[in-house]
């Protein structure tokens, strides 16, 4: 079924034009002899691109398909359909052009190289499914050495869309971010910037584990960002993940499926709040978790409630940026962007701790608080 | 005026959709869990890229800005009003979607290497505005190191054009391609490939002359692309411009504008034909042409009959090329085209030697040209 759904109009993307070339009066402006005075225009002043070309609303969504879904290091031709997927939805809910660039290597200081090279057309870049540690390296670097947006979503677009959960799930348990004992499951792209994102709003009680166990500072196996997260909370307990999860308030996965046992999901907190955001399976199956004693659950999936997806996050967030005509996505756009999509869920319940994609406004919601946060 | 046009709607292309995306069941179709089937697919047989995504339709337009129009070396920024122009002119006129890729680097071996690193996700390459005698290297080497269609416009489409209305001119004054005395203004990428185009249809008596006089085997100074065209035709002849033009029969300008005198027209063969072709100011306007005798004028404007204009050529070839899967530009494909886009003119005339843009059905004929030449 998704394959015939691929295979009817070949790929899900074509570029069109915005202008109609019927005659050669159309001719002569939209191509030569009139473009001439365009071009001039923006040779003479280089920001005039922004006005005069498609650039302001135009952006790449960059991967070399090493980290694509829950398929791992698939290579750029089969990371294709996703990065076509995600254009379609930046321009469905976000109104934003994005064209897939899937390289064909996997060097960081080639794919740099290569984004700064074919920069000048674009109005950001969206990294994408890039494996950890190349992605914070390479996204660092991208952010100092150039002068548009530069966005990687499996990191920030998930910790947005997490933290935004978990903004709604603790006010219905009646539970605060500075006293929570939060798990995350997964110390990856996605991993990393969650834990980063729950530090920043008070957690000091958390626990990151990769598959040898708890990322803790004894372990020397640790890469500098996980051992940063390590650095910041519980510096030297080493256990297990059945270990990390006793008494837990909150459990983030964004793992691979069926890592969270029921025993596990017994074991933790009072009104435990788990986030199963391994895809096609969740750590744990939502009725599994319920059945365990959990209080609310979300997964990364469309057919269960709870979708915790980066959907509701990027185009929204790439709208506000190019509207405004910003450089660079701060730290205060990226929350902003959460406390955003967290409020635009007027009464939280269980079910419902975060938005759902075809709900109205999402994305206008979070624009606008990016947007504000510019402004400020 | 061109300024406004292209404020309107900030420059001319955009990201469509080919697919809704309106409720869950389409977004697990188009997107997570759905497209990991589909990436799976291609995972398995790369070759399936080309019937579940847009790969099979969807060409970058290459260039680093260094040869843009008749502006030169603008960069970037300001070569992409040109680009997008093509892009919409590529849709148009032959439903190909063709997205512009600007560098920000000159160096050969660079552009090279990107256009081959972001190759996987195209069905081809069109390379635009490279200044010569680097977009020969370029050319050749991607044609070489890729297996997808990689075809410069500048050599190509031009020559393509230039060649359909010589054929059709030649019929009007009865003249031989074998017999004739050709002169060619201009040695770069257009000038070179022309030039070589007109030796393959059987012309022997041919003068390439660059800004310091005829390229003739006695100059130290000739890149080695001007050197090959001089050891095929008039070895040691080293004019100038008005030494080379007197008895020619066919002028042809792909230089920068009013290099062509009248005088110099006065001393060309009976029935001249001068194809001046600079943009936006040819070589010699046309009154000026037929005031000076010339019996046929053609220059690479709308405002004129006879725009001899590679848009006449590249919307049509993609279009045949990726319709058949073919993986090359081939000789046969290009002379194919030329001779097609010359037969679309039932009736030659003096002021109709090759088609109008608007002319009904002009890329059809050079697609189905091009696809039968492929499969012969």
């Amino acid at each position: 079924m998704p394959i015939d759904f691929h295979k009817r109009n070949k790929g899900k993307i074509e570029i069109k034009s915005k202008v109609s070339i019927d005659n050669n009066d159309d001719l002569s402006l939209a191509y030569t002899p009139g473009v001439a005075k365009v071009s001039q225009e923006i040779f003479k002043d280089k920001s005039k691109v922004y006005e005069l070309t498609s650039k302001s609303n135009m952006i790449a969504i960059v991967t070399d398909g090493s980290a694509v879904l829950g398929l791992g290091d698939i290579g750029p031709e089969a990371a294709l359909p996703v990065m076509e997927g995600k254009s379609a939805l930046f321009k469905q809910f976000g109104g934003v052009d994005a064209i897939p660039i899937v390289l064909d290597t996997k060097d960081s200081d080639e794919i740099i190289n290569i984004v700064k090279k074919i920069s000048p057309g674009f109005g950001g870049i969206n990294l994408e499914d890039i494996s950890a540690p190349r992605c914070f390296e390479i996204e660092k670097r991208l952010k100092q050495e150039l002068d548009i947006l530069v966005f990687h979503d499996d990191q920030h677009g998930s910790a947005i869309a997490v933290l935004a959960a978990l903004i709604n799930a603790l006010k219905i348990v009646g539970k605060k971010f500075s006293s929570i004992k939060v798990v995350i499951n997964g110390a990856g792209a996605a991993g990393i910037a969650t834990a980063n994102i729950l530090i920043e709003q008070g957690v000091t009680n958390l626990f990151l584990v990769d598959s040898k166990g708890v990322t803790c500072t004894p372990r020397i196996d640790l890469n500098e960002y996980k051992m940063a997260v390590a650095n910041k909370v519980n510096m030297d307990f080493c256990g297990d993940l059945s270990d990390a999860v006793k008494d837990a308030d909150v459990f983030i996965g964004v793992s691979i499926g069926n890592l969270l046992s029921k025993e596990m999901v017994k074991s933790m907190a009072k009104d435990a709040i788990v986030i199963a955001m391994a895809n096609p399976l969740p750590e744990i199956m939502p009725n599994d978790a319920y059945e365990a004693g959990a209080a609310i659950v979300a997964t990364g999936r469309s057919d269960f409630s709870n979708q915790v997806n980066n959907s509701l996050v990027f185009p929204g967030l790439f709208r506000g940026a190019l509207d405004v005509g910003a450089k660079k996505i701060t730290r205060e756009m990226i929350l902003a962007a959460a406390h955003a999509l967290a409020a635009h869920v007027k009464n939280p319940s269980k079910d419902k701790i975060i938005p759902g994609m075809f709900d109205k406004g999402v994305a206008d919601t979070v624009a606008d608080a990016v947007k504000d946060a510019v402004i400020e």
